[in-house]
């Protein structure tokens, strides 16, 4: 029988995600492409022993039905550390968990977008964005993303001339450039949403992986009413839990309440509980210290071989932390033909084009340097080199 | 500063659940209102030993990302368990894990449902539903249910005049009358669907708490190709672990797999194997055996206490299995008045409004039947049935 979907359906970008899984399952093949956080730095140990105490000590009540909100304790370790690390003052009560946050992106855009309207982000932006945003039929406006933050004058403009419901950027180590806002962009930034009744859409995935160690003050900090910010335990701690959380002013997060629960009442209570207790315990700072640091080299590592291996016109972003960089392409050379013959010669990279919402991409790359040690980056970056070479 | 949200958020009743979770928590009330499995039969020792072994074994790949459409082992004993219990045959690749049964309401509804949508579904019907379902703004058709399933003759009118892009059903045991379809009525569903395009979608949240035992064919059996059919662990296993599963044809399933991962990319996958470890030493049989034995006792004694210590007047559903009644109000008794006075005496009741899309329940409640025992349910009832007397 033919079936009646919803219009929809057809809004949404061919996924790449999805395939990405399958090139990272084939052992032939070195992947630049996913987004993986490093499996050595994933703590089996701490946390099979925090699930042990868990099931041991309150079992039934893990594995019952919970509230939608969340685990308190665990919002409660969320607020205690925005306030300790980024003198960030959220209480938990305008915290909610969510499962990873990629869940935000689809509950933020279903409380705020009907078919239709205007929701801005940056140019290129995050695909998990465009494919949870375009479920909800709005129309897209992007501002382009400098080495520093969003071009202010583009920004300004979006804001005032199309007023977007919500704009949606990941100011530390954005995906997929691995660029970072700087302060005096952040203060711009606020200083055109004022007045403006745009919500700020902050996405911190990856403020704790500054390979430097020092934290950048979140736009939240700067316009608390308006914004909301999400973060996740999947890059610093274990993604399979599929735990995150979102901040926002009271008004949005009950709004936010109410989809989530529609959504699937709550998430996985067991991990909730095992993550709040490994954390009590944990040291979160030397943990996070480590990868940062590993992160650092191996980016180091690829950038030095994107300036020493590929032909002349290669250029790359100068990640200050999380897990991907943006590679341009030689004149001439496109992405999608790259992604191709690198899956012949054994590794794959991300096209830059399901980044964009309006066109663009076609020279760019986006590279992953998380998920692998130094020789597979090597021996990885020498087979993409290769197929460069041979396409130029 | 004045938040722009969607239309759709005007579009949800007030929600019943939360409400519901506050009332449970509080010492002092015996609730019939809520919705929970019995906490005895939740095996905290065997899902603690499957946790321990995934942690020792896979316990880096248990908490990587993994694929939208769930851990493959738990997709085989699913599609296993259909073949060997209801002679149903769904291969794995028909199967998708969600968090709970609740995330297949609203994932459902996402991918058919534009706004202004026809949706048709039982009166009274399951409030989650209701709730999901609002979000996406459809328009509301119900048929009544009666103590063997729908009313055929309004069934066929509302299917072949509204063509509803999908009708929302619990065969087995449903929320929250407690009624199950006969096999006539099942048969007779069938051939009014047939030739209609219109989608049964069959809630499975109850089918293996029969009292008797005995599984019933599901709709899904009887019309393969036009069946959506959706199940759950959390009233058999532990719903603290939030896995469900849909069941659907491939066409249906690749853009539902296109939702899921635009929600949130895949439930959590350390549960989905500590789950599938657990299924395979487990004696799931003998465990539903006697989780249903346990709720068929405590729903003959709740039976028998309305029929023995209520006012004349006082009536109630027959379940064949799960975990709800519906009992209705001594004439000119209100529900909701009901409720309020019930908090005062110390025993909670769901009023039937919530239950429908297009008005009634006023003279019906909900009562619960799985989550107590034997002392607190005749307690309970005597707080009850001292309410409705002072009332009549």
């Amino acid at each position: 029988m033919p079936y009646r979907f919803a219009h929809r359906m057809r809004c949404v970008p061919p996924s790449f995600l999805g395939k990405l899984f399958a090139v990272s399952t084939d052992p032939r093949i070195i992947s630049f492409a996913g987004g993986l956080p490093s499996s050595s730095f994933i703590d089996v140990d701490g946390l099979a022993d925090a699930s042990r105490h868990v099931f041991e000590e309150e079992g039934k009540e893990a594995l019952q039905y919970s509230t939608t909100d969340g685990y308190l304790p665990l919002r409660e370790f969320i607020s205690h550390r925005y306030r300790k690390r980024l003198g960030l003052d959220i209480p938990p009560g305008e915290i909610q968990i969510v499962n990873g946050s990629q869940q935000c992106l689809d509950l933020v855009a279903k409380i705020f977008l009907d078919r239709g309207d205007p929701v801005a982000m940056e140019r290129p932006g995050y695909l998990g964005a465009i494919e949870a945003f375009s479920l909800y039929e709005p129309s897209f406006h992007d501002v382009a993303f400098g080495a520093d933050g969003p071009d202010i004058e583009e920004f300004g403009r979006v804001i005032r001339k199309v007023r977007p419901k919500f704009f949606y950027g990941i100011p530390n180590s954005q995906n997929p450039s691995g660029q970072t806002y700087s302060y005096e962009k952040r203060k711009a930034v606020v200083e055109v949403l004022e007045g403006s009744d745009t919500v700020f859409y902050e996405d911190d995935a990856f403020g704790e992986l500054f390979f430097d160690g020092r934290p950048r003050k979140p736009v939240k900090a700067l316009a608390p009413g308006q914004c909301i910010l999400s973060g996740s335990f999947s890059k610093i701690i274990a993604p399979g839990m599929r735990i995150g959380w979102i901040c926002a002013p009271a008004e949005i997060l009950s709004q936010f309440n109410c989809a989530k629960q529609a959504a699937d009442l709550h998430s996985n209570f067991l991990c909730q509980k095992v993550l709040s207790r490994y954390l009590e315990t944990c040291d979160l700072d030397g943990h996070v210290r480590r990868i940062s640091a590993a992160y650092g080299q191996n980016c180091r590592l690829m950038c030095d071989l994107l300036d020493d291996m590929f032909p002349a016109g290669m250029a790359h972003t100068q990640p200050e932390g999380g897990m991907f960089l943006l590679a341009t392409l030689p004149e001439g050379l496109d992405s999608m033909r790259v992604f191709e013959e690198g899956l012949k010669g054994g590794v794959a990279v991300l096209p830059g084009t399901p980044f964009y919402v309006s066109g663009g991409g076609e020279s760019t790359i986006r590279l992953n340097f998380s998920s692998m040690d130094d020789e597979r980056i090597k021996e990885g970056m020498g087979r993409l080199a290769r197929v460069v070479r041979a396409l130029v």
